[in-house]
């Protein structure tokens, strides 16, 4: 079993509510659990509960900071429909609730409408071309770096202790231990990197994400894009795509954030 | 009492429940209520349970059509934090949920950290120098065009029968009436336009809207900017911005669409 199934399995507990872990394996930058691996604890609940195999929307609202420890995870359905199922997961440890996340699935294998796009994926050379961000040995404590291989054309500025000024980043992805990036997955990488806004000296809270898978990747390195556009009082957003190996879209990402202590 | 204060008033009847009426004044392309404004109903009912004053945050999830009549909100407090407190509402007709929604409150005029803007207003000729979209009267049934007054540099394609093939626009709004756009009427605005992929000839029905609210609006018309990048088979994003007339956004908002059939 992949790093990621081992730590995201949910366990029936009836009534809609699931049993979980969460491990130290998916610290993130400052410590604490990363916020997209909770939100896949929520998915893989959903997973459960709906019938569409595939996440299509999803918004999370991050409430609490997650720690590693027993969770569980209550789901309740608000509507099966014959397209689209949409239910909701509280993300629940000692009782307090972490997260809060409603999602639609869907079998996006089945969507036959029209297609046009007005972008493009990041230009990027191969993978092998690329400095591995992890290369110098993993961040400290930044166990989430352990689960991932991270590809980028340069090390990022904040990195080296001199941010770029540029909140713009392009870079490759994929799970270390080789398991393939599916819909289930999706959710969680988009939000597997280091805020973009590091590359302005701030850090960033995460307060609210929405995620929209918009198609089942190709097996193989993700290309991803992130940027900032708008720092507004300490206030931002975070915008990340991530493109497959076949040049396609599979998934779309905002958050909003905010400067710690602003 | 503004038009807007009028059809979004809610009625508290305890425990976190309120009841409200959709009106027909609201009603959309394609008949039925707008979105945004049974969001707004959300908004209201949420405003009156959270303490900070400024929606920051709301994802909303479409389940059913609205439809004039009698609704009730149902309310729940996720987490009432010292900076931002969040709640959930549920939309109910008829015993069928119609929208749900989660949404962040914040202080925006409390908000003090950095700003860092890479993006610019639309450059749009002032709203006297543009053209009326209802000058040759409103859109028959779609009530809201009654409800808003909407300045445009050339008129869409669509309206005229033939779609520009392009799924971008920008133009001006503002209530008809004359009230002013606050924070709590912005989650509403960013869906009260009609949705710009009929530019490549395409409805939409929206499966998720989140809305981020991004600052406190001056008075007076609103420039807004409207696209959409990736149609892929059937499922879109709309992005939308709003800008204020000092230059400044306050509101940014991502959905996610079907084409009708696909």
């Amino acid at each position: 079993m992949s790093e990621f199934d081992a730590d995201t399995r949910v366990e029936p507990a009836g009534d809609g509510v699931y049993d979980a872990t969460v491990t130290d394996r998916w610290n993130a930058l400052g410590g604490g659990a990363n916020g997209g691996y909770l939100l896949t604890l929520c998915v893989q609940a959903l997973a459960r509960e709906l019938a569409p195999p595939d996440p299509l929307a999803i918004s999370a609202f991050f409430l609490r900071p997650g720690e590693p420890g027993p969770a569980q995870l209550r789901t309740e359905i608000a509507r099966s429909g014959r397209r689209v199922a949409t239910g909701e997961a509280r993300l629940i440890q000692q009782e307090r609730e972490i997260v809060r996340a409603v999602a639609s699935f869907s079998d996006l294998a089945a969507a036959d409408g029209p297609t046009d796009v007005r972008n493009a994926p990041p230009d990027l050379p191969p993978p092998e071309e690329c400095l591995d961000l992890t290369a110098g040995g993993s961040l400290p404590g930044v166990t989430i770096t352990d689960r991932f291989d991270y590809r980028l054309p340069q090390l990022p500025g904040w990195v080296q202790g001199a941010p770029t000024g540029e909140p713009h980043s392009e870079f490759w992805i994929r799970f270390k231990d080789g398991r393939a990036a599916d819909t289930i997955a999706l959710p969680g990488i988009v939000d597997a990197a280091a805020p973009v806004l590091l590359e302005l000296g701030h850090a960033s809270i995460t307060v609210e994400l929405t995620v929209h898978v918009r198609g089942r990747p190709a097996p193989g390195w993700l290309a991803c894009r992130v940027f900032t556009r708008h720092l507004i009082d300490g206030f931002h957003e975070e915008d990340f795509e991530i493109w497959d190996g076949a040049g396609r879209l599979v998934v779309q990402s905002r958050q909003l954030g905010l400067v710690p202590g602003a």
